[in-house]
């Protein structure tokens, strides 16, 4: 009776979806952010104001800003980054695109074919080795420390594939806050990460998503503001500094790169409802919003770290972030957290297992990253000891939690 | 000095963006819509409405309804289909896109490999065979009248492909206010075409992006509402009937179709606050704006067609379209648009020639698509007089215009 299309379908489809009921109790995934903190009534005067004085403009695809968005907000994402990546750019040089997970497709699809290399973080944000792994592009993970990717280890693998006849088509790199570890790369190794990328005449794309959430020290330039060759590609986000279901983010780039990643970007534009309205919000408000956000985080991380430390004692092993939204637990040798992440999950508490978050699956099999935004900090409290819970009773370990042998 | 990007990039992109200056000073191509139609007021009264009241939820990705988009959204439009389409559908079977552009992407990635071969209408929306060809998709294309694809020429398409051992991936229609020829596919043929789609065991994609816009008859059935096989996956967009830059539209399907389409929709979620107040405000207003927003198009369409009758007189072609916002012309054989659209382009006037509109491109040489929904009457007035002096210098036709000799 029913029509079969599965004779129809693409053989290389990813698994099909479950239906979605609920967000999971203890919700430590993904990118969620604190809802306390999203500034509504600001962002509605904003759609007042935005939409009384041009709201018409809608009424053609584009606005009156042509396919790099609406030009209000490349001009704040300019005088933004000016200010607080001491990046220099032209709103000229902004691409507004939905999300920044639209700008790694378009830069993929800009350079990347299959049988290509690229160069990543060894552990690095899942969804871009996901996308990777998708259009058939190996990728090689550089080592990387509290001050980020270490040149030294970039250098032995930039000479590897130099040895092996294979040119990089990029290097991946989340230098500020990064993904998932929460460290921040040094001027330093900025400066020694473009030497080698000179040296060796490959491009850099700097993802720079969560940069704006740096509460532990003072922000360095930006990658691409140290580079006066054009070498680098540039992309950020509105997700994380004022709300992830805005789907809003950009690429900064020169002409000679935007002007061939524009006609990639065939969805009619990114909406232009959430552009106006950023656009109108931000030019006020987004330095002392995202003060008052980097304050909530730091005390949601601390409640989590806290926790952390009572629950697992030693066996969790982390550093406190220098910002964003999310902490790097490395369990001790033999713990499975792909394993622990479905057990957990049974029980309401959802967390990224290790091995999807590193270039290198097998080392981020006793990993995890939790994100302490979206929870209050009481459900971080019951989460976290829920999870040493169920830890507990599938590894054995840990063995201790708040100084009480679970064992006993 | 510069950093050479040209040796990284991908072999097969499209040619470079040319940089934006502005609109043309007489804009008919593209789905441009009524400035003045915008309910701008309306739309900032929701955002107000619906930010007060849940606007803490854009905290998280998908709000809290899920990937498949705001439920609210997602009721609308079941509402609004069974309402306006006579098609009975659950929210459940909604998927929220990113404009239908995305709608057309997804069902694409959904079905298509190269090599693969599709059946569209012969003269179809620009963009659709774009992206076909991108994929490395064939189409064949099956002539069409004023009630829509001929089930004949379907048939014999259809025994074409299967004596070739050919089985296409799926028939894509735009039954409803068709792309370009506003024509409307009746009943019947939507029986027939369906017949025949499961005779040969053929999926259909409805593309119902325009339905809205209906203004001259009756609106017959989707053709997904005379399925009871879950053969037909359907799509639309509020792009037509509310604003182009709103990016939202939407996916009907049963779920084994929309749990395979899910995974492959990676972009964090279509833009939340679009959809919140699209929801807040379609929910009360959707039909007594589309009513009004009709009077104005077709006031509009009756401006251009007799500008086209004064300017052009017998050597312009056309049907009065049954809606939507767009005139599909045919010159004169030997006249090339392709090369009319340049020469008018040099000059303000802006068009879309026939040849990015037809299956066979040869045979859309000598048509044309223009919109009339976002200039005024006057702008129109005077576009089309431009057009037909720059068509009489370029090609020779019209000879006369406004009853006065061009040649005298």
């Amino acid at each position: 009776m029913n029509f079969d299309f599965s004779v129809f379908l693409r053989s290389d489809l990813p698994p099909p979806a479950q239906r979605w009921s609920a967000f999971p109790e203890y919700n430590f995934v993904g990118g969620h952010n604190d809802a306390t903190g999203v500034p509504a009534a600001d962002l509605a005067a904003a759609a007042q104001k935005v939409l009384s004085r041009e709201g018409s403009t809608l009424a053609t695809y584009w606005l009156e800003s042509g396919p790099q968005g609406y030009r209000p907000l490349r001009e704040f994402v300019a005088a933004k980054l000016e200010a607080r990546a001491g990046l220099a750019c032209s709103p000229d040089e902004v691409l507004i695109t939905s999300g920044s997970l639209q700008a790694l497709d378009l830069v993929n699809a800009l350079l990347l074919e299959p049988g290509d290399v690229v160069i990543v973080e060894a552990a690095t944000y899942g969804g871009a080795l996901t996308r990777l792994g998708k259009l058939g592009v190996d990728y090689v993970g550089v080592d990387l420390d509290q001050d980020g990717m270490r040149p030294d280890a970039l250098a032995v693998v930039l000479g590897d594939l130099a040895a092996a006849g294979r040119k990089p088509k990029f290097i991946y790199t989340i230098p500020t806050v990064q993904n998932p570890t929460g460290t921040v790369m040094s001027h330093q190794r900025r400066l020694a990460l473009l030497e080698l990328a000179r040296e060796h005449g490959v491009p850099v794309f700097e993802d720079d998503c969560y940069a704006d959430l740096l509460w532990e020290r003072q922000r360095p330039a930006a990658i691409r503001a140290l580079d006066d060759a054009g070498q680098v590609i540039y992309c950020g986000s509105f997700s994380k500094s004022i709300a992830p279901a805005l789907r809003v983010g950009y690429v900064v780039a020169d002409w000679p790169v935007l002007s061939r990643l524009l006609p990639l970007k065939t969805d009619g534009g990114t909406g232009a409802l959430e552009q106006m309205v950023l656009a109108e919000y931000a030019s006020g408000k987004f330095d002392g919003h995202v003060t008052a956000l980097q304050q909530t985080l730091r005390d949601k991380c601390q409640t989590m770290m806290a926790a952390l430390e009572e629950q697992f004692g030693a066996t969790a092993e982390f550093e406190a972030p220098s910002g964003g939204i999310f902490i790097w637990i490395t369990l001790p040798e033999g713990v499975d957290t792909g394993k622990l992440a479905q057990a957990a999950l049974a029980e309401g508490v959802a967390l990224n297992p290790g091995s999807e978050w590193m270039a290198d699956a097998e080392a981020g099999r006793n990993r995890l990253r939790l994100c302490f935004a979206n929870p209050s900090k009481e459900t971080i409290q019951k989460g976290v000891a829920r999870l040493a819970e169920i830890c507990h009773r599938e590894t054995g370990i840990p063995v201790r939690s708040a100084n009480v042998s679970r064992d006993a």
